[in-house]
């Protein structure tokens, strides 16, 4: 089940290990809207770290600090939001990459056993750690094929609903223009030779993605799986007459 | 829909506005189990009880002080674990209510407005906050009879699983032994013109809660709805064939 | 007493509720010099929108991801400290609209009762939050009557201490220049029909924003009424004698 | 300031610099109605006593755990709750002292300036830290001249509020009644040569205690200080017509 | 090594993790006089079962409250402090396995991934976690061979500085009396066929702790590991002269 | 020992106390790659300062924000990262310093004694205060002699693991292009006049820190402590043939 990912806002380990159980192996981490502070951040990725489940961290801002704090406590990849047009998410996504490929700061501890590493173990951490674009501004989507390109950018990920706003659109609904936008992130992903992911709530998004070609499908948040199973149990009741 | 509560064994405070959007009114908290610390319990209770949200403490153990603190934050009742006969019962009990019925320490703030009480006012929280006596042990179940008539008793709790385990018939299963067994409960609460509630996480085990009067029917763990819910997103995906 | 806040710098979920049974309406959260992280801040402001205060969140800086953040977890308004002139304001105040106002990114959850929002919904949001405007730098008090102009702009609220350092007076003391100065914020506010706001310590200060047709008068601070509280046992001890 | 003291219910820790800026010296820490847990409560007791404020730790229950923690973490004494007739009170205030006097239980660390103590250390410990048998019940009042003589017992202190009720007279008022039990508990302690405390909210609480010799007065609770603190603020704003 | 542990008293994680990249491979987590609160612990625990981290479990009293929370949290044991004589034993332990056995409360969750378990996986469970019997007071002492007897305790765990307090010989320093006492609990578990463990800090401690057959050596404690690491910085400083 | 520092990145509150308890006095608080959250770190500040050990914290970013909360909070300097050249250290590092030198923004509280300052008290503040610019870039590096001469910037503090990836060296090994780098840094400093100081984990780093002049050296992680104590166990444990 390695193509599927649940998005988690708010970090209740309870929710972490039941998703686990169900055999959820991808997490993505909802850093900008939700509620991880710091050491519970770090205690989240040791935990996921540890048992393989595979995180992609979307930080706070596109800025360094936000990006190079969840790879430093082991997170296996960052979506980075907000980006405007191909120079900022240059200047941006520099913070992904120790030098000379990028600008991260370096720093000791969990991904490095706690020992001292060697020069190689920080290209094995360029690589280990993947740097997703979040294309959901306007100037990004104008930009998309040049910011895929870029040597600090493993791969795309749209924003439906951000982008929705910002082309003026409104709402989000998977409608004809926003298929169209995201056709086209998915294209520059496929022409540059780079994954992308893509948050699918719906089975339409789904197929949609995986026609074309998506890496990962986000298939859920932890808000949503909690409404949908409260709901559930709601349901049976009404069909006992228990509630009305 | 004052008839059904969820199971809550973690303070994740997400869950607990969902639920309550969802049109949930009342909570059992397990403390005994779960993980609720003195400051995020008093959190917890701070919000349920200003939304009105009715919560049942189950508490960490037949002691006092565990009977006292979810009083003191403002729960709107406790759920007496490990109860042995009558005589303990009594004893222990006492802590849920202030003299002369029962032994329970005065504390001011939340639930005294922040003022100071009347003694009208200590009358009035003896009245507002219900003393449930869990019947899971062979000694509890013995004496359920006198248990329910105890001033300090407000209502009774079935612990099946317990109950099962301490009657020697191992795992419970809603099997013909443990109906026998919660049918005796219902009855002492019945005849003792008192309520009682039930977990009953399956339709027969709500329909016999209702069959034999039940007050209030505990339908669902927190656990339990996550973990329908990502399940029904992972069925949803192999409807979809999106995952084997 | 919809006319008057409190100014909390630390979450003591206590003195939160002293407060509101002493009548307290609406809070000042100062995040920019205070202790609220970001879990603690998601808890605090789920239960002042529950019951009904109203809360203007001083964010940590002026950039968008600070801005978000409270009003995602349920704000009624930011605070935006440290501006520069014009510019700087449009460019950063666009962080508390959604387009096509400005470009607040969009989240779930509380603010839209756990379900998916219409357009409509954007929009209401959009009008529910305010924006105030902190004038505290010589530059923004230069722009102010164009700051105030803004189209993401609701309100004014001024920063006496940092702009008496600012504009080279040293610590402030509400001397002849102070009142000047704000009486400049107050009338750039009155003639947008815009309201503004004022942290008023002292009966003369709450007289002046009186006089100058100030919305809401923030009163004292969480550390002044604590240290106040405590004085006034000491004060009374001394009058019994009791200490020196 | 060595005979006043504050109550403290939660552990917000601005509250308690602003009372040590104050000059308040000492503090009793409530545990058993309070929300201290056990991480915050060490390290609340890790800086008082570095700078020197003298605690008195009000212990959860009448238990060997509950004495034990709050002296492990460096408080100067407990103060033991709920205690019934001598019996209980030798029983239970064992733990406070190490044998052969009593029999609480080793831990290394901060008491012990993380070094390995010799036996004199032991002894310095004993004799540093007080034990306080809390007079509440009536069976404890019945025995307080024996329970003072007890080895393990420094002082006592009265519990008005719970003793009021205990003894069937509802909510204290600190009447004639109430007057003629504190004044059997001073007395009791004078006649053993130990100290007592008294919670004295009031002026002529407070003439009462030090007309029978207490050590020490509690004067304030941290909610009554912070109530008193707002109120005052709100007089202010009465009184210069801004609220009615 | 699997015959070695640490001594931990205090919740750091990083602390952990560093101990598992030195090879340690158990720990005895200090719950009686540490800082471990219940949400903390249950996070430590959920991280160390699923790296395969052996933890036993010092638990905060001989209670049945005690020992059932850290086994519900995955603990692979309980060491039960303060047991008096094997009545006292017999009662207690009695909560570390489930019916027929004990009196164990039934808990779903981490332990049975999340699932319903069957009576079968109630029997496993009873064998995987181990409960062992500290024997740190005079009266377990005098009992020790019935108490190792016991179908509910399976191994014995000294308490070296309580002993020899309890035994009237003051601060543990190993002498002949020491080691007359330890060997006795060597010997009644050797004559049970059941395991002991022991706290050896010194390489004569850990010597006779070998030859007398103990399962498990507690090596040192986390303060003693901290200690030791930042002194033998000031050791090299020393010696570089860079300190006096 | 007022030359020797530790650098802490987990906030372990037992470690500090025990780094005390060995002599040292002061600490850099690494907050960039650490974990400390804002209340977290304001406990921890109100302690150091007031036993009175010297704090530097190293920021989680060159922004104003990042630099005001650790001096707001009572942290004795700060050291600011990622600094670029002349001109983005001078605006950077305003925020260390009140107008009219700079422009940190004024916040009462525990450095002012919870009272209101004077001027004076501003200006003592500054000067109490202290800005090191770390030198981790190669455009610092390039305007070292004009940052350290900077009103703001009080004194240098290199940054040898960036500055190698920086400089294109790779993994840091003290080598001697290493050498010359922190050199011409060491040499910026002595002829403004101003300290500098430098994390030095081996002999030979301190040698040469010493022979250039550096005032504060800071000698091992936390990481690096807890790791030394618990091989020396291990060590121990070998040579007297326990493991292998």
């Amino acid at each position: 089940m390695n193509n599927v990912a649940l998005w988690m806002s708010q970090p209740h380990h309870g929710f972490l290990e039941i998703a686990r159980a169900c055999g959820i192996n991808a997490l993505v981490l909802e850093l900008e809207h939700g509620t991880f502070d710091l050491a519970t951040l770090d205690q989240f990725l040791a935990y996921t770290k540890m048992v393989g489940m595979r995180t992609l961290t979307k930080v706070i801002a596109p800025r360094a600090e936000s990006i190079q704090q969840p790879l430093d406590f082991g997170s296996d990849g960052v979506i980075v939001p907000h980006l405007l047009g191909v120079e900022h998410a240059r200047e941006v996504t520099k913070a992904a990459k120790y030098p000379q490929k990028g600008v991260r700061s370096f720093s000791g501890g969990r991904v490095y056993g706690y020992g001292a590493p060697t020069s190689d173990a920080l290209e094995t951490e360029n690589r280990r750690t993947k740097c997703y674009a979040m294309i959901e501004t306007a100037e990004s989507l104008a930009d998309v094929e040049r910011i895929i390109e870029l040597d600090t950018v493993d791969g795309l990920f749209p924003g439906p609903s951000d982008l929705a706003l910002a082309r003026g659109r409104g709402a989000y609904d998977f409608g004809e223009a926003d298929r169209v936008d995201l056709k086209r992130i998915a294209t520059a992903a496929r022409n540059a030779g780079k994954p992308w992911a893509m948050p699918a709530w719906s089975a339409s998004e789904r197929q949609f993605a995986l026609d074309h070609g998506a890496e990962l499908l986000v298939v859920a948040t932890q808000n949503m799986t909690i409404h949908a199973g409260i709901m559930s149990t709601l349901g049976a009741l009404k069909s006992e007459k228990i509630i009305p």
